[in-house]
């Protein structure tokens, strides 16, 4: 699974810590995230959970065999939109080592491609509000931002 | 599984024609949806794919014996925040006729109880931006618009 001189796999176990880094290495994800050695057990528990089913892909892309970024990518079956099935990512990060150099647009053409593959009739996500960056870019790619996405932690 | 005098129960195939009904009846239901008997097919392979789901519960409300509302509540495991297991709810419906009686307030108390139970440390949603009462509604329940919610149709 390659695009442009980017290769794309599912992620192993050996990944989580190199998906952890990238995922704490920003200022949302550094208040939330534990990039520790040894990781925290529960990022390994997830990771099981996630590569046991095969709605999820949790997906590494690499670049001469170091990774350089990480999107998780999710099936959901709905009986909406006519029992459509959705395709939904999140955790989209690039090593800020190889930032500005197309990765995160190869990244995202990969992800609608295999969303098409699997016969997704639609890609969503959520990024937040402060992230104007992003917004432009997913606008770029021609995602549209017609939901407001709301959020409930639960104590 | 009760919340007030509303009841809550797993959705059964047989559910699905009352469920396809409540989502076809708004604007933009009524748009993407086709309630015709029989029901097109591709509603029922739905069902079938989220019902065998563990980590999916379509849900519908009951009062007195008839379905008032539906949910799809998914759970949805992650790397991030530490491995934690977020809920999302999507294609939340109050049959119009029972509307403004606190029935929507009764489903989503239930939902993040549910979400609770299972562990989540978040329920997640999006609504369309033209849905001003949804955004009000929600926000009274505890919720935050923190998100912007992007979508991509694929042809």
């Amino acid at each position: 699974m390659t695009q442009g001189t980017v290769h794309f796999r599912l992620a192993t176990r050996a990944d989580v810590p190199s998906i952890v880094r990238m995922l704490a290495d920003d200022d949302l994800g550094s208040q939330r995230e534990r990039h520790e050695d040894p990781l925290p057990e529960t990022y390994y528990s997830a990771f099981e959970q996630i590569d046991r089913d095969p709605n999820h892909e949790l997906i590494v892309a690499e670049q001469e065999g170091v990774v350089i970024g990480t999107l998780h990518l999710m099936f959901l079956p709905s009986i909406s939109f006519q029992g459509g099935l959705r395709a939904q990512v999140e955790s989209v990060r690039v090593d800020k080592r190889f930032q500005s150099q197309g990765i995160g647009s190869a990244m995202m053409e990969w992800t609608m491609e295999r969303a098409k593959q699997r016969g997704a009739y639609a890609v969503q996500l959520t990024t937040h509000t402060s992230r104007k960056d992003a917004h432009r870019f997913y606008e770029r790619l021609g995602f549209k931002g017609t939901h407001l996405g709301m959020k409930l932690r639960l104590e």
